[in-house]
């Protein structure tokens, strides 16, 4: 045997061994957070498909998604490995596949959260699994962690590594309050570059308010089967990207029964609607330009309306919401992180000040 | 045959038809910039490996791709469609496969280069051609068109289809001076969200100086080989992104010899050295954080000194470089377009004063 070869079984034994030396628990056992529907026999899905009507068949698909959904516990390990699977589906080529298929951790550092590292799935979308170090060479000390889970896929199984001397446990989540945010891809998460980028996961992040993502790409278009839901799901507040979907005539057919069903349920509670944003692909696109404008006129036109009729509703409208200068988008529709930090720069302030008449604060 | 059958199939007719209705164009034909060494054989690579020696096969492979390149041309058809193919590589999963296949077209209104759309990549990894719709719907007259190739891979063909009784040609390039910016894969483009949007792009935009992709995933370690290129390659600027990939001892090492090299070969040009970011995935890992600040560390202390001994260098030091919150990258390493942000902002104003000392203005 020549040397080359002994030295590199000594190597695999030697990574087997550091592989070895952590144990893994089932993250299902910990503190899984941010469903609007907890479902009893899949944990790491954000809703249960079998106890409400929904749309359509692709909605039901990414109702099981782990959209938004983030783990919490906490351990003394100094490393932290995560093997995942998930069920396969196709690759979307505006997003990363980080966002779509992979994992995103954060650690809380006097008071706030900070990136530590991500969980990347494998580069061959045949396969759905991976195994990977999450965080490596950590100082002593007992660490409170949030893992944020996949934007675009079911997992099926999420264990978590730990040092074999070392203990991991469920921690309570650090937010107050919750925000159901119902909405379109843009709420989903595209294109958000990792799962914490998402605009509801960095707003729960700036605020300490828990913004829950019920966003469904290309699908939320003020559906009677979601205002059931929303009217049927308990949350201290209600907003809502539900503009970016439906077509003008849609918007004004659907709209006031999809309002009146929810504010009727929640009488109490704020309704928060944000103005979608012009569609960065349109300079050139005449029919494109004129579509987008109609669709916001109409919201403009409708939603003060609704304002004055039922109580609880406000309207966020806004003008260049994700970029002045038409490169806040990966294609035209979906901001990334530079075009959702314009995004959250226009509309949190305002939302804050809302949720801050309703004592949330 | 049920109605539903023949609707489809006059459907698919409809496509057929409007497809047809397009003439396509060889875009080597059109003015294809952006090569560091154009290369006879492959008119959509950035360079001709064949002509120089390169430090491995991975920069070989590389050095073939469209990374930081661009075709220009004017066009007075309504809709441009684009039909391209390239060779297989595996699927990077921090980005997206619209920066890594996909194309990015600008177009000229009142002076200022604007997003206009792209083209999807096929989402099937297998599959390495598409035809894609960039541009539908506009304007009557003549647009003056950039359109970026990928960041990550070769292109094998690529057609342009317009109108067919629309006209399409070449023209020049906007941009004036040359500014080869030589780097990792920061400079390369990782993380951007489409081909448009690498900082090399960008800068070229917000000046008007043309700053060539001269980026090398993983592989920009002040070489010999690259000094060399670099000497033998007119430009009227040079900027460097070099020590993000070379450790602290190669930086020791190798930096004097690289600057000499590039320096006497180019007496009166000017060299920038951009100071590499601290990884933002730093901060609850020991050891790459040790590494990390003695790699900048060192930089801080070369870099002095060889701006003392050789006329026309100067170093860009900076702190907070991608972000000031640990958000502005996918994985620690590479900026989003956020993370692109604050680098452009940081870098930007300070690079333009250096160049405007050597006229370029």
């Amino acid at each position: 045997m020549k040397l080359k070869s002994i030295l590199t079984i000594l190597a695999l034994s030697f990574i087997t061994m550091s592989v070895s030396a952590q144990k893994f628990v089932d993250a299902a056992t910990l503190n899984v957070c941010g469903q609007t529907l907890k479902s009893e026999s899949k944990p790491f899905s954000r809703f249960d498909p079998t106890k409400h009507p929904l749309p359509n068949k692709h909605v039901v698909q990414m109702s099981t998604y782990s959209t938004g959904m983030y783990v919490m516990f906490s351990t003394d390990s100094k490393n932290i490995t995560a093997k995942w699977k998930w069920l396969k589906r196709g690759i979307s080529n505006n997003m990363t596949p980080i966002l779509q298929r992979g994992l995103d951790l954060y650690i809380e550092k006097d008071g706030k959260w900070f990136f530590v590292g991500v969980g990347r799935p494998s580069g061959n979308q045949e396969k759905c699994e991976s195994t990977w170090k999450l965080a490596k060479n950590m100082p002593e000390g007992t660490k409170k962690c949030m893992l944020y889970l996949p934007a675009w896929c079911e997992i099926t199984e999420l264990q978590l590594g730990v040092d074999e001397n070392s203990s991991i446990g469920p921690i309570e989540s650090p937010y107050r309050y919750k925000v159901l945010t119902h909405g379109s891809s843009v709420t989903h998460g595209a294109s958000a570059s990792r799962p914490g980028m998402t605009y509801t996961a960095r707003m729960s992040r700036y605020t300490g308010f828990d913004f829950i993502n019920f966003g469904f790409s290309g699908e939320c278009k003020l559906q009677p089967e979601f205002a059931k839901i929303i009217a049927e799901t308990e949350a201290d507040a209600y907003m809502f990207d539900a503009f970016s979907n439906p077509s003008a005539k849609e918007i004004r057919e659907r709209l006031e029964p999809f309002i009146k069903t929810i504010t009727e349920a929640h009488p109490d509670k704020p309704f928060i609607f944000l103005q979608t944003h012009m569609r960065e692909d349109t300079l050139f696109d005449e029919k494109w330009l004129s579509f987008n404008l109609e669709r916001r006129a109409t919201v403009r036109e409708l939603m003060p309306q609704m304002e004055k009729k039922y109580k609880n509703v406000y309207f966020l409208n806004a003008e260049n919401i994700t970029s002045s200068d038409y490169d806040g988008t990966v294609d035209g529709a979906h901001p990334t992180d530079l075009g959702f930090d314009n995004f959250i720069k226009t509309y949190l302030p305002r939302v804050k000040k809302i949720l801050k008449k309703y004592g949330i604060k």
